[in-house]
């Protein structure tokens, strides 16, 4: 593996979560004894957390917090919608795939309903990782092909095939030698020409050393706002990539995980903010606001050779109970108008940080309520500050403010908060920023 | 792939799951439209259920079903204190592991509690294949070694890499480079000394391969009652055959998605019956009545290289919600005594069924409420009757009591009910099966 690669072992991870190993509190010792080893905990002072409710949550001791980071509570904590909607499912049937059930049909047009026409088919899973696991088979079986193009701090599941597509996990983990990786549109050390020239030509040369290996292009997958390459709104050159990849043969996979179900604000999906119309889609967190369900949904002519040869099964895999929740999260994200509040809260957000006069913040980007503050040891070199980002999201903790990092270095401030998001709330995040940064 | 394997094609779809296309049913006109190829359908007359209590399900015409196959619904369906527990858990906090919660650590020492104490840390993901894509991840680290040995119809997953240890999902899915195939101890059709020499020499023959092949031995990775091999509840050649693994630098990882959480009667764990102690153990299916989450436990030391090396991190494995969902299952085992109940009533129901003097039935086996039936041409030449196997599973279908098929051949029927299953549902389970044999 490449060394830079090593380098961003903490981005999946952030810079701002460790082992616990050493504390003196009981519980984390306790944690530690029976979890082992991989489990990491968020900031320098772990978060106790016992209940949440919208946007905040309460630690053990009733102090009240902003999550302005958690994509999974996509429509609050604790919606009282999804609660009941999954306790009346709970308390009536949960079984799976292999027998009918009407709600899996009807919200599966709904959901498809909410992308391309093309893209009219879906197959259900528990979790992104999953959904990408399978988008890969799915890819490989129509292409004939293995080699796969991403981003250089790409995340895309923790399965051992999503694993080696995911150089942001670093640390012993190594991209497969079927996968090329190209650098992320980053729009704040390019200017736009540069920006629009480097990653279709990067994608294309990628493409084809996949091809002169033998591997072939089978598809090219890309988070469509680059989450874990440090959140770039740029949407100049992601539909030439794709017809590039086309050209070759290859699938483009829009891995939504993310960015989708109306979190960028201009559409529910962040592909839709490209123009683009994927082959293949894959959803996963916020889909159930914390039940396990995810999706991979595809052109019917791209999923074709795997469906027809692969008995396919997941036992989990759009449940009655999961898909429950999975409706009551559309009827919400309708009814409350999040995707309307995640752009006017998340343009009123970004408009405040950007309003900062303050050396160390090069950069505030983003889409909706996916914001990105890129933390700098000065405006002119644009080097990043992982230490300065780490410790403002440390500092925002004792602040009560949840935020976390992304990026390559670490130093990209990771604004990511539920869709329900207020601009009491925005007023409440650039208190204790301003505050944290000490201006 | 061998011929054999792609005969077996049908074994984890099970024989009687079907694509159902042609049909007249609106819905499974539009199921088929939405879902695509890969969805099949039990029975050729399918079930569109609606409702479940305990061992009973109902469905869209009110009529009421015997349900004797599903083992995710364990504590019986729509359990009362499960559907409580997760619904006041979903009203309170459902986040992630990064946060520190106490449940979790507590579940953890519980579930740790009821294995040998060697196997002393767990990490969870969502489902079985994940537990089990994980575990081959560990084991690779641990031992330096990809080589993995499995039976000959093993399911142990739908990611890429357990794929790979699946050849029960025959059809275009293929066994790994790295993977050997052994014969289950089919204790039908050997006797006791040549199954006891068989498994031994197979599974040391199978490692040696792997060695001089140069993947190294790995891990010896088996559902621990032999389900979709087609439910073998010997117990007398794991033992010796983990030794020859261990023997050889492997690890054994014990499968229990499907033996685990008392369905034998005998133990919490299928591994126990063998007298083992895993240095692997993966669950899934039931922890979690329906609600996905599943484990991964270790040996400390086995599980060292790969946590240390490998920020793991799985969005909602046991996130609050899976651990209450989790927790008020070994709750409802303990109260209601299910251990003791899959033992007597699996006893009683056997008993009945190899009372049955009819010429199919050439073997009724298994362990508490996981019940093989063999259905053959004939007792002598013990031939498996495909055909007639899954002409029982549909009549037993048309008589309301649910059951499916496993085995290399598709002819053994799964009897697999919730462990809630009574007296009575045997007597109502007997009346049917005489009934659809005719005798």
């Amino acid at each position: 593996m490449p060394e830079a690669l090593v380098v961003s072992f903490s981005n999946i991870m952030d810079s701002n979560s460790y082992r616990a190993e050493g504390s003196a509190d009981p519980l984390i010792v306790s944690r530690e004894r029976v979890l082992g080893p991989a489990y990491r905990l968020f900031y320098d002072q772990p978060v106790h957390l016992v209940r949440g409710q919208g946007c905040h949550l309460f630690d053990v001791d009733g102090v009240q917090y902003l999550d302005a980071y958690n994509n999974v509570a996509s429509v609050g904590h604790c919606h009282p919608q999804v609660v009941e909607a999954v306790s009346r499912q709970m308390a009536t049937l949960n079984t799976h795939t292999r027998y009918l059930h009407r709600d899996i049909v009807e919200y599966s047009e709904r959901l498809l309903g909410s992308m391309p026409d093309a893209v009219d088919q879906v197959m259900y899973a528990c979790t992104g990782s999953e959904a990408n696991d399978l988008a890969l088979r799915v890819a490989e079986m129509r292409t004939a092909a293995t080699g796969v193009v991403i981003t250089r701090d790409a995340y895309h599941g923790n399965t051992a095939s999503t694993t080696a597509i995911s150089p942001s996990l670093g640390g012993a983990t190594s991209v497969g030698p079927n996968v090329r990786v190209v650098d992320p549109p980053d729009t704040y050390r390019l200017n736009a020409d540069e920006v629009a020239a480097r990653f279709t030509a990067d994608v294309s040369r990628a493409a084809d050393e996949l091809i002169a290996a033998g591997y072939g292009m089978s598809s090219l997958i890309v988070d469509t706002i680059f989450s874990s390459d440090g959140i770039y709104a740029d949407t100049t050159v992601l539909g030439r990539a794709v017809d590039e990849v086309h050209a070759r043969g290859g699938v483009f996979i829009a891995d939504e995980v993310q960015p989708g179900f109306a979190r960028t604000g201009a559409s529910m999906w962040g592909f839709d903010r490209h123009g683009l119309v994927p082959d293949i889609v894959t959803t996963g967190k916020p889909m159930g606001n914390g039940i396990p369900i995810a999706a991979m949904a595809a052109r019917a002519d791209v999923l074709e050779p795997f469906a027809r040869a692969v008995p396919y099964f997941n036992t989990f895999g759009g449940n009655p109970v999961s898909i429950a929740a999975a409706s009551a999260v559309l009827d919400v994200i309708e009814r409350e108008h999040l995707m309307a509040n995640a752009a006017t809260v998340g343009d009123a957000l970004r408009a405040k940080l950007a309003g900062v006069d303050d050396h160390r913040l090069g950069d505030v980007r983003g889409a909706g309520l996916y914001i990105g503050v890129e933390v700098v040891t000065d405006p002119e070199s644009r080097g990043p500050d992982r230490a300065e980002a780490r410790r403002l999201v440390n500092a925002l903790r004792e602040r009560r403010v949840l935020i976390s990092v992304c990026g390559h270095d670490g130093n990209v401030l990771k604004i990511r908060p539920p869709l329900v998001f207020s601009l009491a709330d925005v007023d409440w995040f650039y208190s204790a920023f301003t505050d944290a940064l000490g201006v």
